[in-house]
C-alpha cells in the first residue's frame, strides 16, 4: 500500500531532505505532500514527480492541518519548534507519527504518556545537533562499553561554519543557519561537570573560556560551551562521568571578537534602543562606549581602551570589516541592539552563489580500560555543495529522511517521545548516511 | 471630627514613620491601625496610646482587608510594591486616599484614570528615592527656572550607606535595606542620556563604570548608573536636556570588589545550583573559575588571574574578608547563586545594635543663565540614630508621615495616582523634614 509522508516546512534547511524523499519515493511506493507558506520555490524541484505535491500550508489553519495530517502516515516537521506541540496535538489525535529535528521541549516530553498509549511515535533530535550527535557519541559510547571501557570524560563540538575555499572573511564566518539564533546564542549561564566540579560560565564571559580543537585536516577551531551540557548525561547513560561539556565550533579568533559585542551590549535582546531611526553603525558603537574623557580622543581609540584590545590588532580590524565604524546609516525604526548587529551582519555573512558551507563535528572520549587511560577522538567534516545543498541542509535533513524511511518500513518499534539515542534507530542511520559522506574519522590512543 | 488612618506593613523601615503618626495623632485628632503578619514588636510602642493599635493582618486575606480599609480615611501601603495594586483596588472600590513610597508601575499608573473620576489621591513615589529625590530636585530646578536658567546636565546619587563612626569594614557598606535587592541591584541595561548621546551600560560592565561623587565632610563616593535615567526627564519637566543620570553611591572601593562577584556570576538568580547542599564558601567560588590548567595553581591565584585583579589588592581582601575563600559549609539545599551570595553576605553586613546607618543624596545642576554656566550641587546627608531608629526609616517614613498629614488636613487637592512633583507637596514636606535634620546643603558656584 501507497504510504504517504506529510513534510511541513520546506525552507533552506530542508533543501536536501526533499531530494531524498524525492529519491526514495520511487522506490518505497511513497506519495509526499510538501506544506509551506511559500512553495513557488518547489515547482522545478517537483515537477515530473507525479507523486509528490506541494500546498500552500498555514500551520495556524487548525482545518488545513488536521486535514492534511489525516491524508499522511508519517509527518514530518521542520517548521520553527514553537509549532511542534501543535502539530503534535494533531498528530496524537489522528495516531500518526511525527518526525522533527528540535529539541525536545518541555511542553513536548509532556506528550510522551499519550503517545505511548495511542502507539504513536513523535521522534524529535533527529537532525545534525542534536541528531547525528547524539548518534555518533552513543555509537562510540557503546563500542566504548563493549570492550569494558569506563568513561573519564567527554566533550563533544560541533560548528556549522563555512568551508575553506569559500572563506574569505576575517572572522572565518558565514550565516548558514538563522542569523538571529547566532547573535543570540550563549545567553543564560553555560553549565558544565570538570573533573567531578560543576562549573558556570555566566555569559559575559563564555567568549573568553574556549578551549582549541583541532580536526585533521582542517586545522585549529575554538569551541565556547553550550548552555547544557548535563542533561545528556542521563540521555547517554553517563550519569557519573567526572567530565562532560558540550560547546559550539568557530575558527580561531572568532570569539575574541565575538566577546567585544557582548562586552559592549551589542547583542542584548531586552530593551528597544531609543533613537534608533538616528543612528548610523558607528554611533550605534558610540552608545555603548563611555563618554570621552577630558583631552579628544577618538572612538576607536575609546572602543579600545575599553575592551582593553590593541589598536591595531584583529579584534579591531573584524570590527572595522564589519563596517561598525562607518557612518553608514542604518535605518531600522524600532530595534533591539541585537537586531541592529544581526542587519549588520547579515549585509556581510550571507552566503553568495557558489558558496559552500562546512559542518565540523568532534567528539572527545577518555576512558580507563584495564588500569590504562586512553582516549578516542572521533570527528565529522562535512561540505556543502553550493548555497543550497548545504552541509547544514544535508546533515540536519538526511538523518531525518532516513529515519522516516526506516518507520514507514516497520523497523522502528519505538512509541512515545523519543530521541535517536538507540541502537536499533542510530545504527543504520549511520551506516546510511556513510554514502552520503557523512562518515567520522576515529583515532585512538594509550594517554 | 476623628481622622483615621491605616498603616500596612510595620517592618523596619516603618518604625520612623509609626513614631510620628503617634507623636501627630494627639494633636491632629487621629486614631491609627497598624497592621502586619506579626506586631509583637509594637506591644511596647503602642502603649498608653489608646488612639493606637495594632492588628495582625494579611493583605491576601480580602474580607480583613476591605473591612480594615472601610475604617479608615487614608491607607498608607509599606507593603512590598507587589501588594500594592491589591490594596490599591479596594481603596479604588470605598474612595479612600492612599500614600506609599514605592514607585509607580505600570499596573499602578493604569489606574489613574479611575481614581480621578472617584475622586481618590494614590500618592506614590513619596520616601526617599523615590520621594525626597523627587522633591528636593523639583525644588531646585524651580529656583533656577524662575532666574531664568536654562539646564544642561542634571545628575543625582542617593546612597544607603553606613556612618562613619559604625563603619567597620573594608567593604564600607552594610544592610540597611532589603538585602535581595542589594544583591541583584543593576541588573539589566542601565540608560542614561550624555551631552545629547543616549548611552547603554550592560550589567556586566555597570560597577567598571563609575563617577565620582565628593560629599563635603564625608569624602569621596563613587557611583553606578541607576537602570533608568531617562523616564524622569518627563516628570521633571526635562524632555531636552543634554545630560541626564541617575546613580547609586557607594563608598570609593565597593563597586570594584562587587563587579569581582558580577564577573564570577554570583549575583545570578536565575538558575539553581546543582550540589548547592554540598558547597562551601570556598567551592562555590571556585564553580565559578575556569578549571586549573596545568601546573598546579591555587584558587587564589587562578582567581586573582581570571579576574585579572593583583593578588595583595583590595579586591581579593575584601573577598576574603566576607569568608568567601572559608571551607565553611553554606548549608542550603536549593539555591541559586545570588541566594547563595545573599546568605554569605548577610552574615557579615547586618547593623549590630548601636550601629548606625548614613543616607546620602547629591544633585549636580549645570545650568546655562545670561550666557554663563553655573553648577548647583545640593547635598543631604542623613544619620541613623541607631539600627532601628535608621536614617533609612527616617527618609522613608517621615515624607509619607507628613504627606498623610497634609493630606487629612485638606491641603492637598490633587486626585489620581500622583508623585510628590508638584510644589503644594514638596515644599510643606521639605520644610518640614528641616525639623528632623533633614536638610539640603547648597553649593553654588560660576563655571
Amino acid at each position: 500500500m501507497t504510504k504517504k509522508i506529510l513534510l511541513l516546512g520546506a525552507g533552506r534547511s530542508a533543501a536536501v531532505l526533499i531530494n531524498y524523499l524525492l529519491e526514495q519515493a520511487a522506490k518505497e511506493g511513497w506519495e509526499i505532500t510538501i506544506g509551506d507558506t511559500s512553495v513557488h520555490h518547489l515547482q522545478t524541484v517537483l515537477a515530473e514527480k507525479p507523486f509528490a505535491s506541494a500546498i500552500v500550508f498555514d500551520v495556524q489553519q487548525a482545518n488545513q492541518l488536521a486535514t492534511e495530517v489525516a491524508k499522511a502516515d508519517v509527518v514530518i516537521s521542520l517548521l520553527p519548534a514553537l509549532f511542534h506541540e501543535l502539530v503534535a496535538q494533531v498528530c496524537l489525535q489522528q495516531r500518526k507519527h511525527l518526525l522533527t529535528a528540535s529539541y525536545v521541549s518541555p511542553a513536548m516530553q509532556r506528550l510522551h504518556e499519550e503517545a505511548l498509549q495511542k502507539g504513536v511515535l513523535i521522534l524529535m533530535e533527529s537532525g545534525l545537533d542534536p541528531g547525528i550527535d547524539h548518534m555518533s557519541a552513543m555509537a562510540a559510547l557503546e563500542k566504548i562499553r563493549q570492550q569494558g571501557g569506563r568513561l573519564l570524560s567527554f566533550k563533544s563540538f560541533t560548528g556549522g561554519l563555512v568551508a575553506p575555499e569559500s572563506d574569505t572573511n576575517p572572522w572565518h564566518y558565514m550565516f548558514t543557519w538563522n542569523p538571529r539564533n547566532v547573535v543570540l546564542a550563549g545567553q543564560g549561564t553555560a553549565r558544565y561537570i570538570q573533573d567531578g566540579n560543576y562549573k558556570y560560565i555566566p555569559y559575559h564571559q563564555l567568549f573568553l573560556r574556549t578551549e582549541k580543537v583541532k580536526v585533521a585536516g582542517y586545522g585549529t577551531f575554538e569551541s565556547y560551551a553550550n548552555r547544557d551540557s548535563l542533561s545528556y548525561r542521563k540521555h547517554y547513560n553517563l550519569q557519573d562521568i567526572p567530565t562532560m561539556l558540550r560547546g559550539t565550533l568557530r575558527k580561531e579568533g572568532y570569539s575574541a571578537a565575538w566577546h567585544a559585542f557582548v562586552q559592549l551590549g551589542l547583542t542584548d535582546d531586552t530593551y528597544v534602543l531609543d533613537n534608533a531611526e538616528k543612528l548610523t553603525k558607528r554611533s550605534f558603537l558610540e552608545s555603548f562606549l563611555p563618554p570621552p574623557a577630558g583631552e579628544e580622543t577618538s572612538l576607536e581609540q575609546r572602543l579600545c581602551a575599553y575592551l582593553a584590545i590593541p589598536e591595531q590588532g584583529e579584534v579591531i580590524q573584524k570590527l572595522a570589516w564589519l563596517g561598525l565604524l562607518s557612518d553608514e546609516p542604518i535605518d531600522m525604526p524600532h530595534a533591539t541592539p541585537a537586531q541592529v548587529l544581526e542587519k549588520i551582519l547579515k549585509e556581510k555573512w550571507s552566503l553568495s552563489p557558489g558558496d559552500k558551507d562546512m559542518i565540523v563535528m568532534q567528539h572527545q572520549f577518555v576512558y580507563e580500560l584495564a588500569e590504562k587511560q586512553y582516549q578516542l577522538i572521533s570527528s565529522l567534516v562535512v561540505l556543502g555543495e553550493n548555497e543550497v545543498q548545504t552541509a547544514m541542509a544535508k546533515t540536519v535533513g538526511l538523518p531525518v529522511g532516513i529515519l522516516a524511511k526506516l518507520l514507514l518500513q516497520g523497523k522502528i518499534l519505538y512509541r512515545g517521545v523519543v530521541i535517536p539515542i538507540h541502537k536499533e534507530l542510530y545504527e543504520p542511520v549511520l551506516e546510511e548516511l556513510q554514502q552520503y559522506g557523512i562518515d567520522f574519522v576515529e583515532q585512538e590512543q594509550a594517554l
